[in-house]
């Protein structure tokens, strides 16, 4: 995944980390359907996760807290952290955050 | 690297993502140094970090912005800080958001 071209500040991320059971059943094909669905909705501004054996973390950019409200709500994103948490999660933690100033290099 | 245990919101983040021109001399120390160095900060609350091939994240947790801009100004983190823009980071950008709430599974 490569760095998301965000607009000028204000905007929302939801900052979500999570560590893993090690059982890989589903998480690849939730993982991609859990993308595609964020891609779709009104208010998604852009996405970046990287992850290793111990930790795995994905920032989604969005307009507003709303738009991060109404996501988490949407039945197949419910049916899919009822999954996780059964499955391939050992623990995660979101973290819904207004973003106020951006500076970078070469982005 | 484990999940942070930060303290009820609000706080804030640094959120900090960055891509690698593949030339690895000093990151590994640089990075340590950069983490304890933190760790030694008035207003540090915690980090978060993950990477792979094409994207590395790390988030970092302070009481305020004011911590953060502090933190950046160091001269051991100003040093570091162009070491890494001639030599390991092709790309990086920090954006520095307001957590106004979270929730989690397990922590």
């Amino acid at each position: 995944m490569t760095q998301a071209n965000t607009p000028s500040p204000p905007y929302y991320a939801a900052i979500f980390s999570s560590t893993h059971t090690g059982a890989h059943a589903g998480y690849a094909e939730d993982t991609q359907t859990i993308l595609d669905l964020a891609k779709q909705q009104p208010g998604f501004l852009g996405i970046e996760a990287a992850g290793d054996d111990d930790l795995s973390i994905a920032v989604s950019y969005w307009d507003s807290d709303e738009t991060i409200r109404a996501f988490k709500q949407l039945a197949e994103h419910l049916v899919i952290q009822n999954r996780g948490r059964e499955t391939y999660y050992k623990s995660y933690k979101v973290r819904v955050a207004r973003v106020e100033r951006d500076y970078g290099f070469n982005v």
